[in-house]
């Protein structure tokens, strides 16, 4: 070939190797940490269904909802869910500045670590008492301090890291997998939203007003003419079960084609998600089978949140169920 | 000049005029509606202020969040709210169908037009009777479609057109200015949420979960296998005054930098909104004055909504008061 030809192939040449580079990038593994096990193709194959333009499972962008439960799904619950660790380290920080505090016997067993006491009876009142005392009386900026402060410092002791770190690497793959395929994502969590509020942007980049959560009253007022909201311990709204389902029609006002959950209180926004949805939809079970690498439990949760009927349903509902032991190469970042 | 020169100009040319018409396109007004008054030179300065990028007042794009009243603010609230409307024309299909119903007085009441009596007694309570009846004890698909079909037959009798074209034309361009300035736009009013939610993307581009209002307990059950959310008329919440503020902070867990109202009973989100910001804020009072083209009312409302004190706290706050009557060339669309 000669020279003056070379030159004339170059620009065909380049185009080629330019389609070839963009191949490669199209064929890069988005979910790295995932084993090649049925789950990870369930999830692949469900986002390619629903965003491929004229495919039959096709689902327009604004309808691209998915949900995701934080504590055992996003990260983890055990030893204990992150909300309860802040819960204990405020009653410590408060019996420092308030001694005449540790009277109250209730707080004094969560000063000794004593949640069989906390937890007694069915209303798991001495847990509300302290639920009140370091979630309630103070105003949003305040509360909203204390939330940054702790978060800021705290480690997360099974490994070390800041909770913020402590978050599981599968799941974040799926929600960039998913953000990249036009999907909103939002949180829908038993715990506070004002607790989850002020790291929800930082950990998963999900603004507030996708994080849905626990609450109860908050009062306005203009207090030294600034506008205050100060919490209530008043009409809690714990948002689990049915109550999951309930906030988001209520606050969101649409259905997700996707659901990520670890448990029974997830059960009732898996069936919104996936009963008789017109749209593909999936609905996903994080099955915690790894006592090594995380914790091992379903019947027999670290603390609340027991996985029994929402398994047993599972098959029927065509859940993806993870087992985390065996579907995940990796559970935390950096490992 | 002769041919070959003329041809090397015409790229010069090409690209002079297109830089003309690009600042003809950028000079257009964004608020052809408003007359060359105060309000619009304080809408049209605050947008500005809030989105050149290094300005002093520069607000970054996730923290712009306006949020506008409906009733009486988007559209109008004379003669009466349109969602009261829907209740009557409810009512009278309900009656038709099942003539039993018109014995109870209140039935009667709204039949016959008699807001005397339905809004008779400190909690209306016959008003809230066929509420109740209108909104609850059907799914929520039920009462969407109900709603969806009343929108799409419905006529705005002082125009004869359909509600959804009965919005102010001024407003319409406000909404469009900020989006096109990088705003997220919300809805927060008094009208029920799920009322609301059926056209509010149609009638204004917000989509379902930017739109926050009144609503009641939700049952959610799986009926013959099939999510379903029922309505009932518990636990009320109206989302007015302090209520608008509080929905704004647990909904949507952030402040807004612009609030547009007309009533009182925007009077708190008015204050959120603009005292104590540490962001440059906007707040802004419609004032219906022009008895011709609208209605004319403030203290002595046609239905609910007085405006008193907020207009009397306006100077103090520095809020901007709409004249309609001198400050809106068109009220709606098509005048």
């Amino acid at each position: 070939m000669n020279v003056e030809k070379k030159r004339l192939l170059m620009p065909i040449r380049l185009f080629l190797c330019s389609l070839m580079l963009m191949s490669v990038a199209q064929a890069e593994d988005p979910l790295p940490s995932w084993a090649d096990t049925s789950p990870k193709q369930a999830i692949l194959d469900f986002v390619a269904k629903v965003s491929v333009p004229n495919g039959k499972d096709f689902v327009p962008e604004q309808d691209r909802l998915a949900v995701f439960d934080n504590d055992g799904t996003l990260w983890p619950e055990c030893p204990m869910p992150f909300q309860i660790a802040f819960v204990i380290d405020e009653v410590k920080r408060l019996a420092a500045e308030q001694p005449e505090l540790a009277k109250d016997p209730m707080v004094k067993a969560a000063l000794e670590g004593d949640f069989k006491a906390l937890f007694a009876g069915e209303k798991h009142d001495g847990f509300m008492k302290i639920m009140a005392l370091t979630h309630s009386g103070m105003s949003s900026d305040e509360f909203s301090r204390r939330v940054q402060s702790w978060f800021s410092k705290a480690e997360y002791p099974p490994l070390g890291t800041s909770y913020g770190e402590a978050t599981y690497q599968p799941m974040q793959e799926v929600i960039s997998l998913l953000r990249s395929k036009g999907f909103q994502v939002a949180i829908v969590s038993g715990g506070g939203v004002d607790f989850m509020r002020q790291f929800s942007e930082d950990v998963y980049g999900v603004s507030p007003e996708w994080v849905l959560g626990s609450s109860a009253d908050v009062v306005f007022k203009l207090q030294d003419d600034v506008p205050t909201f100060v919490k209530q311990a008043s009409n809690l709204y714990i948002n689990d079960k049915v109550g999951k389902s309930v906030r988001i029609y209520q606050q969101l006002g649409r259905r997700p084609i996707a659901c990520f959950g670890n448990s029974d209180g997830d059960q009732s926004m898996l069936e919104y998600t996936t009963i008789d949805n017109p749209y593909k939809s999936l609905g996903v079970i994080i099955h915690h089978t790894d006592g090594q690498r995380e914790c091992e439990y379903d019947s027999k949760p670290p603390f609340s949140g027991k996985l029994i009927t929402a398994l047993e349903e599972a098959p029927k509902r065509r859940w993806v169920v993870v087992d985390m032991k065996q579907d995940w190469e990796a559970v935390f970042s950096g490992q």
